[in-house]
């Protein structure tokens, strides 16, 4: 199948082979190579703008809105205060959109590798890139390991916007990268990661879940509707430092004022993206119990044995 | 964009322009053109056995699951003792399966108009077909709306596993239908109906959730997760005939055996389902509430006004 063929791009990714999303595209806006990657801005029929990189899609403006809401105010309502945040990855300005809704926030910063797709988003997707106009937000064009590294017991919040786990996304996916996370993070601190599919990538979900496990006190895997992404949902890796949190209830629920901002986020909604699928649940119960019963020593002395 | 080209097929339909999935085919089993519609059977590459109707995806192996245990599970769990069911379509098989999982039941009758339907399932959908062979089931070869006139207070659980609204599909999806429906169920009935997408027909949900308001007590939407469905997911209506009903919590939970035999339903699924994004969440209170203020006779009038 060719990935454009009489007006219709279509993603085919290593992740889901046999299976393609075709949308009818209008016009190619802009097309681009940057030093990281190649991304493409089209014109598309019905879903609005999109942006696709190396041949993914990553946004559409008719239905991003529910992967950005969800990825800030999950986390965002979890923590009682949240005052300084970090966003890695999320060049297209989405989840800071959604971050600066909430009033407590002092700072948020975003870590992003590629300048090249904060300036395409500027340029072709505002309804996103709005995000960067707030003035509590601080630009790093920068790697988001060498940043938490440098950024010890920093942040309230966490964000991670991670492509894929093909090529340089793969090492957001291992045990190092959560346990940079949890050591950037102040206590009491929530993270939020883009986790992949329980329709494509089970065995991935549960290794990292099981690494977040050993590490943080609370951690759940929720499920949100995205319907122009491989299998028309995403799934939400969530951990808390609080000992006995439970990251499915939301700590604080919107105010009417921010209520009317949301087109996918409401107090039920947090609660239930985390009731998942039976198969996927018992995978994610079984990574926890694993996770827990190995502990940070135990995940360390497994890597050495491997190595 | 063909429907079948260099060895993928895909799914172009008039309810969701511009966008298509694509599934890799290794082989087309079976064709054939019923005095009704045009069915076949692919050997996908990745995604099992596949049935499309007219060109539209019925079921894949591989993801069939949550939909036949979602329209099924959730209104069996709903009625506290479900003996007499009732499934209008659902030539698959599939839902049968599931409900003879409740050793409550007495008896199942499926009405599907199309034999040629059930005969290609038992061919090439053992798995889905197998709902069959179970005694409890009695198999009605013709028309729901008829069978339901001549079905007066019969049943405890009604499930419409309805095509899509298009073409002889449509009248399924209008008061006349759901009025039938209410008469068919017996006192405490709990019916639950394909409804179609969020992402994609929020008009039409909004119209047929009025509908059933008015004739209904107790009226929800909920949100499966099928990837192969248009965006990835599709809606339930479910309604009770008992007052005061909120058919968001299930009345009995699964037994650990019933548990043991599900991959898609649990007691958390279940209320999660109806946790809706806040734009359908919006639209379908409306339609309640729309519904609730006319009543049946606000419905008759309406529509004696616009004939």
């Amino acid at each position: 199948m060719d990935s454009i063929h009489k007006g219709w791009f279509s993603e085919r990714g290593e992740l889901w082979p046999g299976q393609a999303l075709s949308l009818e595209i209008e016009e190619v806006l802009h097309d681009v190579k940057s030093k990281y990657q190649h991304i493409t801005i089209y014109q598309t029929k019905t879903w609005g703008r999109m942006m696709t990189i190396d041949g993914n899609i990553q946004v559409t403006e008719r239905d991003e809105f529910s992967y950005q809401e969800m990825m800030a105010h999950v986390p965002m309502f979890l923590h009682p205060s949240p005052k300084r945040v970090l966003v890695i990855g999320g060049g297209d300005g989405g989840v800071l959109r959604e971050i600066v809704k909430h009033p407590e926030v002092e700072q948020v910063t975003i870590c992003e590798i590629d300048d090249v797709v904060i300036d395409t988003c500027k340029r072709f997707l505002p309804s996103l890139a709005c995000g960067f106009d707030h003035p509590k937000v601080r630009v790093e064009i920068g790697d988001g390991f060498q940043f938490l590294r440098n950024h010890p017991n920093s942040f309230d919040v966490i964000v991670t916007d991670a492509p894929d786990p093909i090529g340089p996304g793969v090492s957001l996916f291992q045990r190092d990268f959560f346990a940079l996370i949890h050591s950037a993070l102040r206590e009491g601190g929530v993270v939020c990661q883009q986790a992949e599919s329980i329709w494509l990538d089970l065995p991935l979900i549960r290794d990292i879940v099981g690494y977040c496990a050993a590490l943080f006190p609370a951690v759940n895997y929720g499920i949100v509707q995205i319907p122009t992404y491989p299998c028309g949902s995403i799934g939400l890796l969530v951990c808390s430092k609080t000992p006995g949190a439970d990251v499915t209830v939301a700590a604080r629920a919107p105010t009417p004022e921010q209520q009317a901002l949301l087109r996918y986020y409401n107090h039920p909604v947090h609660a239930g993206a985390f009731a998942i699928p039976q198969f996927a649940r018992v995978a994610v119960d079984e990574a926890i119990a694993h996770g827990r019963s190995v502990g940070t020593d135990g995940i360390k002395v497994a890597e050495e044995k491997s190595s």
